[in-house]
């Protein structure tokens, strides 16, 4: 892996190809007339067709080839695994990967409903939004391992600590336990610190065939029933244990050799049963992992150090790429205050709509 | 290549999903089982988000894992041209590709608006459109190289005429260089049968690394600016030159070895532009070439046999791909009334947007 790119993420002013140049510039610092072939990784909140062609215009690095990859809220992860595809096949050589989204000018009941077309539309017709199929998720783990109100709020302030570090993050701004159990309900029990920001941002990274300092191991993705109601489970998701088993076993890799990870927190639920489901913890211990510091920043097994979608922001397609970025920055030791020193395996887990697509990529130190 | 698939293409009753899945068991046969991952290409008319995941739980192939590649109006190449990496990356084996659109509920503004996403901003505030892009590049033609109106006409009779042969066209109806010059203006000198239809459908392939009596031989894609007046020259499209440079290259085959083309024929002058473009006919010949008969079904090299998107119809995302299951039918045999006899290399080529994202695509068959 070559350079990395990755824009502020908040509440920005530019428009989504603006924010998705500037990574892309930042990735490919002097190296920008080398470029075969780009991805970019872009749910499209709103709809942008053709988003490919725009920023390989916006670049200027016409007439390079240039394709959109979109797998929901997955989609930044999506476009690394299709360009890791395209660099492993011998098509291209070197590769431009972005992923962005802008979503802040939307107000927030449109943001809903178009967030929503992503689910089935059973679900859709009968009133189901993103954060209401993550009560429905958190009220049976709850009930089924005991989880506490304390332990989902302890996922919220340690993101929203180590986004305090990230001067990239959409948050920089602590909050206790106390205030994410009394913010305001959005689908009890989770309240509006249980849940992720619409941001604005983009990032980028530079793939150059097994090149450089850092090696794109593995790369897995999985889908599931598309209707929370048609899965055995709705505590753990078939996707991420599907991709998570792709993607260590193409790396020659153990649950056990992850040094750090990044993981899809758009629910303060999600972050847990994430961590179980690319086997970190077993079923019904990332509540506890959490609660005891496991993975904090000094834990045995920091996970996201960047703050997460909760801190960091969640400009949905950009975030799958995001966690890459942060990775490679880790491994590399250029993560600043927010350091994991030692740290040669990072794993970046992206779910994709309410856990039908979703993909696990794992970078490792080369050497 | 192994199986295709493709529905018929019209005003269709059902949904995008269900098309993609009719067009996917097709081409699966009894192989249902053995998928490896699905490349979905769907423009998006109107927005299609998660289309990947969507058609992998109507196939009930998860947790197969499913990517959707949007290129405009080539999204169906495209899609052809990620999978065709993730084969020859190593990483899957057997993988499906579709493509799809359901356009046909939309009324014209709404559709023309939405179809306009995929050009510059500038343009579109300043009323550009498709057709009327497509008129601007027409006008210019004529001037530079006398083109007829009757070799336009030519274009759209020839269509007509082997859509008429191909049971799966949305017009199985012939028209004459008259009715065509007589039709509704649309953005003069182009009528409305200068233009090809909103249509409903879907299509797909195997990919099956390798294997099969059909060869993926070459694989290009390529970009150009996205507006058209930033062009040096609008009578010729940059982004299919260097498609077509590239795939050449790959295939080690030269244009004098292309037996069939399928082009991409949205308005009757982009087929003419198209075929020059990738080598067939000099500049400014195209047009000749086919008042001569040199592109009908018994002319030297036959382009668009299918009927084209002017007859077969044009679900944007599925042309690319319909493209590539027509040549492939072509080269097996199997295209029935319209089979062009002894055809051993198809050239299939793609315009994403107005130009801005083109692919082509070689087969070959093999041995």
């Amino acid at each position: 892996m070559g350079g990395t790119g990755h824009t502020r993420f908040g509440r920005l002013r530019e428009g989504l190809v603006e924010l998705l140049a500037a990574a892309s510039r930042e990735a490919l610092g002097d190296g920008r007339r080398g470029v075969d072939a780009l991805f970019l990784g872009t749910q499209g909140v709103p709809g942008c067709v053709n988003a490919g062609a725009k920023l390989a215009d916006a670049l200027g690095i016409e007439p390079v080839p240039a394709f959109r990859v979109e797998t929901a809220s997955s989609s930044g992860a999506a476009a690394l695994h299709a360009a890791w595809c395209g660099v492993a096949s011998g098509r291209y050589g070197r590769v431009l990967v972005a992923a962005g989204e802008r979503m802040s000018g939307l107000d927030t009941p449109h943001a809903t409903a178009l967030l929503a077309d992503v689910l089935h539309p059973y679900e859709v017709r009968a009133g189901a939004t993103m954060p209401a199929l993550a009560a429905l998720a958190v009220r049976e783990y709850m009930a089924r391992y005991g989880l506490s109100r304390e332990a989902l709020s302890a996922v919220a302030v340690k993101n929203h600590a180590n986004g305090v570090l990230n001067p990239l993050a959409h948050f920089q701004k602590s909050v206790t336990a106390e205030e994410v159990a009394a913010a305001r309900p959005v689908a009890t029990p989770l309240t509006l610190l249980d849940c992720a920001p619409l941001s604005d941002g983009a990032c980028a990274a530079v793939l150059d065939g097994g090149a450089g300092d850092i090696v794109v191991a593995g790369i897995g993705a999985g889908t599931d029933a598309l209707a929370l109601h048609e899965r055995e489970d709705p505590t753990t998701m078939g996707a991420t244990r599907a991709a998570a088993r792709a993607a260590y076993e193409m790396a020659h890799l153990t649950r056990k050799e992850v040094d750090v990870a990044e993981v899809h927190d758009a629910f303060t639920i999600l972050e847990i049963i994430a961590t179980e489901d690319v086997g970190l913890f077993g079923p019904g211990d990332g509540g506890r992992a959490v609660e005891r510091g496991i993975t904090a920043p000094g834990g045995a097994l920091p996970v996201n150090p960047s703050g997460g979608l909760k801190a960091r922001g969640h400009p949905v397609g950009a975030s799958g790429l995001a966690q890459v970025v942060e990775l490679a920055r880790q491994l590399r030791g250029e993560a600043g205050k927010r350091q994991i020193d030692g740290a040669s395996v990072g794993l970046a887990q992206s779910t994709g709509g309410f856990g039908s697509c979703n993909l696990v990529t794992l970078l490792r130190r080369a050497g």
